[in-house]
């Protein structure tokens, strides 16, 4: 089987310029077959905070009323995936930039508004595949905004890390899937620094002492399915280090 | 050859939920293959005026500084875009959103500073055709944005008038092409109401006497440039007659 990178890049990091070019460049070097998934969170807080729409967050999740969807649909759809994709054609990379609604790519479905009423945040319920083959086969990027829909005429809004977990464990079928989590820190860290390899039993001690909180949770728990669905290898790593052996935390 | 549609819809009829309705269902209902570009430039204007980024018009054409290209980028490639997209997916239409950066599809070049200074605003070079036959041939439907890309790492603005007529132009050497210029009057209005006909020697006369006015005058030279490039038949008509016969202005 072919080798396949399904990397993820956090929106911190694509939303700021010096950033953005390290990390491209980096993107761009990395051979073989691609498949770019980016978050936005930050950038559309900023600009729904200056449309009069707030973000609102109920455990690290937005809560996403028809005014948010709108706005990130606006950032994640139109502003940072269209950016990303015509700066890796000015790297000589053709891309296309596309969300769970081209193609009918990902159908989601609403979440359940109990206990919690999320809005417009929908569970991924299936992904068509074929056009990512026939794109990756064709040389082509696809960058993937974290929207989906509900095939009834609804965008959703829906976390990005599990978008690149989904992709990754449905392309495990057809590539040798290597998961890349990319963001600001090196890695999992722990007291001594960044853990250089993390199993299921090492997590489970780490979330007990309260070193791993937070987003790596869910980032964690999302790399160990992976695992099981059949992508070969997980990193979660600095967005500067994906060409560099041994970077960042390898999840076993 | 195969018979084919491009329509060109205006932005005020797809930002708002009773007339995108409307146009919705009349565009399912036309039959055969289909290509659909938008505009957006009210909506691009009110949420530019809401993030302090307010449209500045030089003869009905949008400055596009970088803040304002963000807007656009925002608004045409991410909220109208696919919104459309999601809505067609829920009529059992699959479809997928493009600007002209996606697949290197519409290169342009940013225009001359002189005499006028339009910022980010591109003017097309080039057209890759290859990819937009491949999804019509399995029953997509490209959605458009009027977002271009100067192969440098930056989106451009794009008039969609422009984009629909020259997509047709390229597209009438594969099929027998059909542009549909859609807004909300009912064609090229004249003294005596809507005109059934209009060409050449006729759109002189009514341009001289001053009836033939403002966004109505590169519409109809796109019209008369389409027909030369071999497109079969070109109409400017309201949204809702799209599968009336005989509805609207008919260029010849």
């Amino acid at each position: 089987m072919r080798k396949l990178h399904v990397i993820k890049v956090g929106g911190k990091i694509v939303e700021q310029e010096e950033s953005l070019k390290v990390f491209l460049d980096e993107f761009h070097a990395l051979k073989g077959l691609k498949v770019l998934v980016h978050g936005g969170g930050v950038l559309a807080s900023t600009i729904g905070e200056k449309l009069g729409i707030p973000a609102k967050m109920i455990e690290g999740r937005r809560v996403t009323n028809a005014e948010t969807l709108d706005v990130v649909t606006m950032v994640y759809g139109g502003l940072i995936n269209k950016k990303l994709v015509a700066r890796l054609q000015a790297l000589g990379q053709n891309a296309i930039g596309l969300t769970g609604a081209d193609l009918n790519l990902i159908e989601a479905i609403k979440r359940n508004p109990i206990p919690v009423d999320f809005g417009w945040v929908g569970d991924i319920h299936s992904v068509q595949i074929n056009w990512i083959k026939v794109f990756l086969e064709q040389g082509i990027v696809p960058v993937i905004a974290p929207l989906t829909h509900d095939a009834k005429g609804h965008l959703l809004n829906t976390n990005a890390d599990t978008i690149a977990g989904t992709l990754a464990s449905v392309l495990a079928g057809f590539y040798e899937v290597q998961l890349l989590f990319c963001f600001e820190q090196k890695g999992v860290l722990s007291e001594g620094g960044v853990l250089p390899i993390i199993d299921q039993n090492g997590y489970r001690e780490l979330k007990e002492k309260g070193t791993i909180v937070d987003g790596m949770i869910p980032k964690l728990d999302l790399s160990f399915e992976a695992l099981e669905a059949g992508v070969s290898s997980v990193r979660i790593l600095h967005f500067s280090a994906m060409n560099s052996t041994n970077s960042g935390t390898e999840v076993q």
